[in-house]
């Protein structure tokens, strides 16, 4: 039981300027700020002065790969050829010879995000016949280590499909058993070849588990709307509404609209979420068109600083100007929207509990000198202080050990 | 005349690890690095510790509006309409309202270029029929009091069109005389509503001041490339190869493939240059297709932080990732492209003279703890030094005043 914790003179995103009470590792009271309320002065509790600054909650990384990151590492020289194929391939090659361990990486990378204010990440971890489970293990060891800090969901991944390398359904199976969170999926046409036996496969493995499923859909246009209607079938005969997300879904980024609305008001009635990086150099899933439509859409790094890609930040700040930039979101309003698929939408999406800066949910906050979550957005500024489940875990930047 | 200085064990962008000797704020020579070597005994000579850091050659902010800023100041709540005309009235509003100042905005901003490692900017001006000479005034202003560490190109440029404001054309005319030095341009046909008058008025005003020509073109598709074929028509007739920039271009990124290639050929063949902000969400000039044709293409931020659009940053390592990001440029190679957009590319479109990290050039570089240049841009590290025209101008992310 720690002391009960107030602190004093933040600004909520709404522009209110209040105290907050945390105890026992939850908000437990939001007061609005008067220098002569009784809460201050109860005895046995400690201030932190917020100085007015802005609090956000805490960041939810809705997609990324800890497993696969140089994070931590030597730079790591990118010379890999252009297609899919090349790049699963050049991975294996170099997760062999590096010597590269999945603890280790998943660690650094994972303590990045949390000094940088996030608080819930959801990050895939590659299964297939030639590492078996050895990559999961990594990142199990790393969600021990932080599980006082970081509320981390697994997903089980088949990087490098799952009919054509026989044995990872089983493998899948195991992770599931061993402490795998979500089936991952990648895309059932264009690697699986068979979209048909591969949605069934990754339902009936599901269902067997009770677990959601989180599934890669780089499929182009009219083959990616293809998949995505089996897909959406099947959620529908197995009632796992709400219990979906798809990530990329490039498709819906290159369909004709009234196509793509009659999917996207498809996806809302059987509440399954979508995953954008927010990538500027392929089609996405349209923010505005989701939105209205009621479908929820959070956003994702993908890899950080990995043999895929030399991009990626473990700042979530940094991922929702990205998303704003990506949709020309120019407004303080829409910026915020921006940042919704950083936090709220995020959490919604992946069903991550307690979350939010409201009475009874986990103490998780972020204060930043800003005047706008716009403002936060564009200017990313130095972390004053991160906290989680009631803990400082960085100030002023630099993170702070237990 | 000040102390010649030894900058001792930097890295250049091509890994050669070598001490560089800098005279009277020109580099003079370039050592491999040896400790035996007879130039580091010299006498009279100041060194200074490179600790194998890189060295990068000082950044080239290819387009930006200083006037328009508000840097520094209280962060601006944008609640502007969605368009291009919403964006011009708005901004005209506010300059009125607000106080405004060009020379203190544009001083804030050009500072934190400069301490970012920004040796070189060309920033277009608003001369328009309510504001006159004005900003032009105010930039002038920066440009006098930076005179000595920045190299600073202005553009004349009509932001509320030539035609429709009578009087535009003879405030331009003012403007050159009073020391712009480029001959700003827009929307010829979408803006002016007279392509053939516009671009006519645009080409002989040039002409009268010997100055070259920077037209941002935003016109779409078939309208920005009839546009486009008007302008090329008029570079050949009036000889101004090499001397005319054509800022975002979108028209580029929206043709068929066959039409986008041979335009390139007649822009490659005029040697006009393209600039690009690769913004995300509107089609871009593609970046490989313009290299391959010998097009040269390079960067700038456009606005930053002012009434357009909250994005935008001092750093132009951020700029070069967004544009790495925005073509899909991953391999360490490809983003050494992305950094020639906001380096040699940039000076050698804009004529920036005497530039680069080689003997007899000014004096202008940046070194990062980074690997490569690749990692330069996409981890933007702090600059441990700044150098222009031989001074030190930050050190650690911190400007020194002259």
């Amino acid at each position: 039981m720690t002391q009960p914790l107030l602190i004093t003179d933040i600004r909520l995103p709404d522009g209110a300027r209040v105290d907050l009470a945390i105890v026992d590792g939850r908000f437990d009271a939001i007061y609005p700020m008067d220098d002569h309320n009784a809460h201050r002065q109860r005895a046995g509790w400690t201030h932190e002065d917020g100085h007015g600054a802005l609090a956000l909650p805490g960041f939810v990384e809705g997609h990324t790969h800890l497993d696969k990151t140089t994070w931590g590492m030597p730079w790591y020289r990118n010379a890999v050829g252009p297609k899919l194929t090349d790049r699963i391939e050049n991975e294996r090659q170099w997760r062999a010879s590096s010597g590269h361990d999945a603890a280790t990486a998943s660690m650094a990378l994972a303590r990045a995000f949390l000094h940088a204010g996030t608080t819930r990440v959801r990050t895939h971890v590659d299964i297939d016949t030639d590492a078996g489970l050895r990559h999961l293990h990594g990142v199990l060891a790393t969600r021990d280590g932080l599980r006082d800090v970081l509320d981390m969901q697994i997903v089980a991944f088949p990087q490098s499909g799952m009919l054509k390398r026989h044995g990872t359904d089983s493998l899948l199976d195991a992770a599931l058993r061993e402490g795998a969170d979500v089936l991952g999926a990648l895309d059932p046409a264009a690697i699986d070849g068979d979209p048909v036996a591969s949605l069934n496969l990754t339902f009936d493995l599901a269902q067997r588990h009770q677990k959601p499923i989180d599934i890669h859909l780089h499929e182009p246009a009219q083959l990616g709307a293809f998949t995505l209607n089996l897909l959406l079938d099947r959620v529908a005969a197995t009632g796992m509404q709400g219990k979906v997300v798809v990530s990329h879904a490039f498709c819906l980024g290159a369909l004709p609209d009234a196509e793509r609305d009659s999917l996207l008001t498809r996806i809302a009635d059987l509440r399954v979420a979508l995953l954008t990086t927010a990538p500027p150099s392929v089609p996405v899933p349209p923010l505005k068109a989701c939105i209205e439509r009621g479908v929820t859409i959070f956003a994702g790094n993908d890899g950080v600083r990995d043999t895929w890609t030399p991009y990626g930040s473990p700042d979530m700040l940094e991922r929702a100007m990205l998303v704003g930039m990506r949709f020309d979101l120019r407004r303080d309003d829409a910026l915020a929207t921006a940042f919704d698929c950083v936090s709220s939408a995020g959490a919604r999406a992946c069903g991550f509990a307690e979350y939010g800066l409201t009475p009874g949910a986990r103490a998780e906050l972020v204060l930043v000198d800003a005047e706008t979550v716009a403002h936060a957005v564009v200017s990313r500024p130095v972390r004053k202080l991160v906290m989680s489940n009631g803990r400082i875990v960085a100030r002023d930047g630099k993170g702070i050990d237990a």
